[in-house]
């Protein structure tokens, strides 16, 4: 047993640049849009549906809205009251899926209670699931054929993929198997030839599996339950999770799954929280949107 | 370093007996078949598409037919020249996918070149679909969503359940990301709540993934892949590789991708090739089939 330290104690992980990468991605996208105007005279157009008032919901679409108009494209909310009935939310959507102005449609959830999430998901045109989150998008994942892919997932594989390239071989583990990131992660991952473990609430050694990793993904909403010494020295490190805690002196702050303060004293990359994955969600919902009007337009996918 | 075994020489483990159990299944399915009938006056029936004349795939075919006979449904075999095209295929299955007297649809692959694969297989109806390869039913296995599964890994799922009964917590390795096998059987076992590593061609040292397995897993149509060493003391090991190879003396005998002679002194339980896995694919397809049936008929999967 040795207790020295893999680095020297002033070793720092380069910091994973999230908020500025998923800015140049916002202003790409932007040229793009325009550009695809110019070739096709066509606008791509974002539907967001809002059932219900959750407040931290009512946030997220309106950022969505103002990212997505920002971004030279058609912004469409549609705020929902909370006694909107099945029935009802299913002929709106349906009503998007014909509307040629509409190239993506995205249903905020959670749904209040008496609406089926997994119904109202999978009603949505597969053309237009820019969320990702229908059986149709999920299959063709699974097996390796285009998809509109859910958005964190892809900020994630486009933030590893920009930090070290030809990820073939690497073992990435992923902690958390939830169908919004960690199966789709674990799934693009294996599609770049990592090799992939996947770990979760009855994984009985994560920290041991944990320290296997070339690329550790944590996804879990649990806060600060990765330490330091999970991690491999030199690992590149992405921190999905993102809580708010109240801090002693009653302020708040955003903490990640990852004890920040240990892991970038060990690992080689890390993605800080705030300012690491979570800006790459709405850039990536813009990008699916771009991509779903272009299939849609062209029927191809660049 | 100690080079000591783990077990006394004579160690042995349990053969796993997918013949019996596969014939005791299909027992069982062939009286639930006819109390589906005396309950709905409906037989089950499975349509077999085979195109060109691929001599294994014939003999394949061929037993798929006669055992869903055997199990007391209805057999259908469509046998079409290698010069069928594509428009003429789909047009048969989209007869199939409205026939209410047909439950299942196989396309037997490989098909011949000229007809696409993915399309064929897509343009089965999902609730037909008894070889659980469309989009639908993947992305439904993908996202914990009740599905038609795959047969093979299918198979080895009940196999294991019949063995180990809860699995939640143990380590399963897939050596094989097919999407034929690794990974919907990955995905099972993640909803089985294994923790599950994926392991593959770019891998680096398979071997020392390997062997941290409670559960192994071999489908890569690499013969003799697995070593003994590559096992850990105890494990549960399920071989889906089979190759049919030539002895000097000219006779042919049929190996897995474990070395089995040396996987048999270490393993806790192991699968034997043949008897092993193999049999359990066809009683999966009989299992499916009438699954679908009962779906299709009464619109619950039980």
């Amino acid at each position: 047993m040795s207790t020295s330290t893999p680095f020297p104690s002033d070793h720092h992980a380069t910091l994973i640049d999230g908020k500025g990468f998923a800015a140049d991605l916002r202003a790409k996208i932007r040229e793009d849009v325009r550009t695809f105007h110019d070739e096709h005279g066509v606008t791509p157009g974002l539907a967001v549906i809002l059932v219900g008032n959750d407040p931290a919901s009512e946030v997220y679409v309106r950022n969505k809205a103002i990212q997505t108009h920002h971004a030279g494209m058609r912004s469409f909310m549609h705020m929902l009251p909370e006694t909107t009935s099945e029935p009802e939310l299913l002929a709106l959507i349906e009503r998007l899926n014909n509307d040629p102005e509409i190239h993506g449609i995205l249903v905020q959830l959670p749904l209040p209670n008496g609406l089926d999430a997994r119904r109202v998901t999978n009603a949505i045109r597969p053309e237009k699931d820019v969320d990702g989150l229908g059986e149709i998008n999920a299959g063709r994942l699974a097996i390796d054929l285009p998809s509109l892919v859910p958005c964190t997932p892809l900020g994630c594989l486009m933030l590893l993929k920009d930090q070290l390239g030809d990820m073939r071989g690497q073992h990435a583990v992923v902690i958390g198997a939830s169908n919004l990131v960690g199966k789709p992660l674990a799934l693009l991952l294996l599609a770049e030839g990592c090799t992939v473990s996947i770990a979760h609430i009855h994984t009985r050694d994560t920290a041991a599996l944990a320290r296997q990793a070339d690329i550790l993904v944590v996804a879990t909403g649990v806060r600060e339950l990765v330490h330091g010494d999970w991690i491999k020295p030199g690992a590149t490190v992405i921190d999905v999770g993102i809580t708010r805690v109240t801090l002693e002196n009653g302020k708040t702050k955003l903490v990640g799954d990852v004890v920040f303060d240990e892991a970038v004293k060990v690992a080689g990359r890390i993605t800080p929280v705030p300012g690491g994955v979570g800006p790459m969600t709405i850039a990536c919902l813009l990008k699916n949107t771009l991509t779903a009007a272009r299939l849609l337009v062209t029927g191809k996918p660049e």
